[in-house]
């Protein structure tokens, strides 16, 4: 009977061919539902146009335009087409015909893509639920024919069945256009729309410029904001730390190496040859043998070795942070908030893998303040809309505890509770997905760590804003007690004793001994542009709260724009900082010191850096400049 | 420049193999930390051994065992032996070695395997951490040799390198073993540990017998709780509601019938030759059309057909249900709860797939009331341990406004906060998991609505259960002041007025019109059982707590077990129920009734479930019979 059944177990098994394998989990490659189909198709689409522009350097143009197909029920055409290089003719059926084939997988640098199934599944589910092929048109340079070639994905043996192939023409000189058509259903405004993905996308690729023309036919227009290039990324090996035994073996058996030295210098990132001597060493073997026959036992023997010798951190030339700059502009501009702060982490390193966090943090304005916080979150320069429970960048904020940075939060875990938006980046070389779908990343405890650092050092920032702030008003409150409150109470005691008021001056500044600096900025539209640009006014005043004339210099950085309107005059005003020197201010006056800032974009200029020097008061509102 | 990088891409766009793949993508598959890489390791095997005892009919014994590799930094053998079926020897070599291969993903019926990735991917792991080749021994029957392979996976090719086949002995008449060591870290006590994943596999598998010996040699065996073996499951053909049009096109393609009606009926399941002429008819297509070469709109045409036409629900003995009875057992064995409520929903459909939910709700006892509650997760028999907040059954129940069930719970949303634990269970012919690690289940609408529906169930349940407790204490108080505070008032007042104490029977009778049922139960170790068996003390009182003498019947169910000692004589005790007539229960009075139960397990027999009759006063602590 046992015997039977293994025999005939035997028969049913087979291989699984991948195409079958994601028709039958779609919801894996982030298919799940008809909503999520339209926007993982625009995502891997957008995705690989940026990808390939930027290994071409060129800046980006690219067209995304949804339409219901006519006379079908939740039939939609997605058109993406892009400037980039263009694919040649004989690759076009693989790239977009068969899972698991690409150029990226094996490379070593910064992409969005990197698995090689992404548009491929989008074919697979687009001719799954329509039965409709995909059409692709392609052009690689000026005098090149332009290509258009119509195809389906045999998923039995997960290779492109092409079912049409012509010459036509491309007006652009070279770049890539594609029509899928798949089931799916269009909608307009939710927080995990594709409008939403779109502008998402556009803050953190400022490089680009976005169409966007959705099925009810609005225009959406995301204009480029830099001509500048993210800097070039360089491919790395991969670093001799962290590496497993299994890929060293794999490794050893097909380098070109004969020598095993000239293996561990060229195949791995610095390993020098003193280097290499020194783990040869270390390990006991020998310099001179052949990486292809070395033992498992010696192969141990070495990682030992490396473990054991010091050596630099994998070059970082192969991320592409967004950097502090750019994320507070992008966050000014996507949410109306009082306060912005930014950091980049400096690059770090997980199983030989470089990878680098960068995080935001906007606080007060129009955020509520009776909702959990807001995360917004970034892999490579595009935003993940999906799976935030699971993702890494959503529990290492869980796991802080907000509440000495003033928020509400139950038992010091989960998400908090206040008028506040986070934003994290993690770019790597190798981003560790949850799934295919790339809308997650997973537990790694080096990203995690370095996620952690990088919020806590925007909510220090954000604790000393309230605090500040918090202490501005409580003088306020005190300064306003004394000086109305005091002297009538002064009055009426001398009335019931019948006696003259006795002068209150010596009282008043003995309670108050601080100078108070007050930052004010109004925002107003720019009438003299004709690009939309904003105009802020600053007007700062600083108020002595002490008994004494006080003299006291106060250094304004200036954020980027053009300065205007400088009152009273500075001492100095060189584009970067502007400083003022009062002298003999007298107890309970004030100076008001303004100026204008033009060609600013909505939303910049939040607030003011300033700095003071040359008293020994306690100043508050302004930072004490060290020199 | 453009032209160029086009071509210079092209020369890296390669083919990714899937081994390739997941070796760069392991957390993919489970093995994102090395504790859980032990973890997964356990579960791909015993899933594996489960599913071909079953398939085999055989009643498993499964032996798990975790030993450190002397000599060896972090390195474990997993060895795992099962007395299943047995692989035909020339299988061996895939099934272990070659990723998506395997007898499962084709078929339709529930198994805990689907997909054909888990075990070589174990394989493909341990190689890749420490270099070492999985061994596996299998025999398939009393007179058939025993075959020993030792291989490893080519993952640029994505197929088994057999390194040494031997014939050798094996003990059993047939079964399985296999051995892989890989780079872990073992874990004793915690949440997510291999003995807790063991432990809950007992729980829903109690057909089967399982050992596991841990690293440190504490032997845990978990013996089956029963001979029966769960029914065995039949593989369906597709249901026509809910196919894709490219999977419709793919089957008509390769359909050995020449008749599009003979296509219908044979190959999908529910469809008779009747409705297979109606749909032709509806469609306005040919019913002798040869189904190969059937047009994109003909097909779109049949099954626009197929869904108005009324079609039976897909059949349900492809499905293997846990039952409530059992999940009860489960249930209190695990956790030392005061009640548990369980249910299991009918079958339901999802895109043309059968599944199945149960659920289960313990209250009270030892689970601490201020932390939120806990969730156990089940899918196709298999616990659930990670990313519980990225599956469906996770949000569903965050879903539930609990606070309406006298759970804590801010703003209706999120985890409640009070002493319960929910279980839920998951059977289907294809679990749709977030990804090929098989630990969270994805976002379908109609299961999301099931598991909602299932949980209310036992969260009404517990509602009503503590509305009952809070009254029936609420009548205790009353009966207390009645009873001693009100004849102490009446003597007081007696003496202050100078006049006799007045009768207050009549002011009692007028405050209390009740009966009231208790419900005691007490539990000991049975001496006389050598199997650790225990015993149950029922004690119900029956208070008549109104004016008039009372009438009243009293029913008990009797859960599985020996009954004994009844007292006082029921009027009915047929194994399934006790019946006391109580007649003429004087004002005030009370009646006890009293039963024992043996041969119970630990846990078993939480509460009574109490039922009553011929009376019309108002009753706490019963529910009404109606008949």
């Amino acid at each position: 009977m046992a015997r039977q059944t293994a025999d005939q177990l035997a028969k049913k098994q087979r291989n699984i061919s991948i195409s079958e394998f994601f028709e039958k989990n779609k919801h894996i490659l982030g298919f799940s539902t008809t909503t999520r189909a339209l926007l993982t198709t625009v995502k891997e689409g957008v995705d690989n146009a940026l990808d390939a522009c930027e290994d071409a350097q060129i800046l980006p143009d690219i067209f995304v335009k949804i339409n219901e197909v006519e006379g079908e029920k939740d039939e939609y055409a997605i058109t993406i087409s892009d400037n980039g290089p263009g694919i040649v003719r004989k690759q076009i059926p693989k790239v977009y015909g068969k899972l698991l084939y690409g150029s990226r997988f094996h490379a070593m640098k910064q992409t969005r893509g990197q698995q090689g199934i992404g548009i491929s599944a989008a074919v697979l589910y687009g001719q799954l639920t329509t039965g409709q092929p995909t059409i692709i048109e392609s052009k690689t340079g000026e005098d090149m024919p332009a290509y258009r070639i119509k195809l389906t994905i045999d998923s039995a043996t997960n290779s492109p069945r092409v079912m049409n192939k012509e010459v036509i023409l491309m007006e652009r000189p070279h770049g890539t256009m594609f029509t899928i058509i798949l089931k799916g259903k269009y909608v307009k405004n939710k927080k995990q729309s594709i409008l939403q993905y779109m502008s998402s996308t556009a803050i953190v690729n400022p490089h680009a410029r976005f169409t966007f023309i959705e099925p009810d036919g609005t225009n959406n227009y995301f204009d480029r904001v830099t001509d500048e290039l993210p800097l070039e990324t360089r491919e790395i090996k991969p670093h001799p730390k962290g590496v497993e035994i299994g890929s060293f073996m794999k490794m050893a058996k097909k380098t070109s190496s004969y020598k095993l030295t000239s293996f561990l210098v060229n195949d791995f990132s610095r390993i020098s040859y003193t280097t290499a001597r020194k783990i040869c060493k270390e390990a006991g073997v020998e310099e001179s043998s052949r990486p292809t026959y070395l033992s498992l036992e010696k192969i141990k023997k070495l990682l030992d070795a490396i473990d054991k010798t010091s050596i630099m951190a994998p070059p970082t030339d192969c991320l592409s942070p967004i950097g502090p700059e750019l994320m507070k502009k992008g966050l000014s501009k996507e949410i109306d908030a009082k306060f912005v702060f930014t950091v980049s982490r400096p690059p770090s390193v997980f199983s030989g893998t470089p990878f680098q966090v960068e995080a935001g943090l906007v606080y007060g304005g129009d955020i509520p303040v009776d909702s959990r916080i807001g995360i917004l979150r970034f892999a490579n320069r595009v935003p993940l809309l999906y799976q935030s429970g699971n993702c890494i960048i959503t529990k290492a904020i869980e796991n802080i505890d907000w509440r000495p940075y003033h928020l509400e939060q139950r038992g010091g875990k989960g998400k908090p509770i206040g008028p506040a938006v986070v934003l994290v980046h993690v770019a790597s070389v190798n981003i560790p997905f949850t799934s295919e779908a790339k809308v997650a990343i997973s537990n790694v405890d080096e990203m995690s760590k370095e996620i952690e650092l990088a919020v806590r050092e925007c909510a220090r920032q954000m604790r000393s804003n309230i605090k500040r702030n918090k202490k501005l008003k409580k003088t306020e409150k005190k300064f306003d007690l004394i000086q109305e409150v005091l002297p009538e109470i002064a009055r009426k005691s001398a009335e019931i004793i019948e006696k003259p008021m006795p002068p209150i001056g010596k009282v008043i500044s003995k309670i108050m001994t601080v100078i108070t600096v007050e930052d004010n900025i109004e925002h107003l539209k720019d009438t003299t542009s004709s690009m939309g640009k904003w105009v802020s006014r600053s007007h700062i005043s600083v108020n002595n709260y002490t008994t004494a004339n006080k003299s006291i210099d106060i250094l304004v950085k200036i954020p980027k724009g053009q300065v205007t309107n400088v009152e009273p005059a500075p001492v100095k005003n060189d584009g970067d900082v502007l400083v003022w020197e009062i002298s003999d201010l007298p107890p309970a006056g004030s100076t008001h010191l303004k100026f204008e800032l033009s060609g600013l974009d909505k939303g910049d200029h939040k607030q003011n850096e300033i700095l003071y020097m040359g008293t020994r008061s306690y100043v508050i509102g302004a930072k004490k400049l060290h020199i």
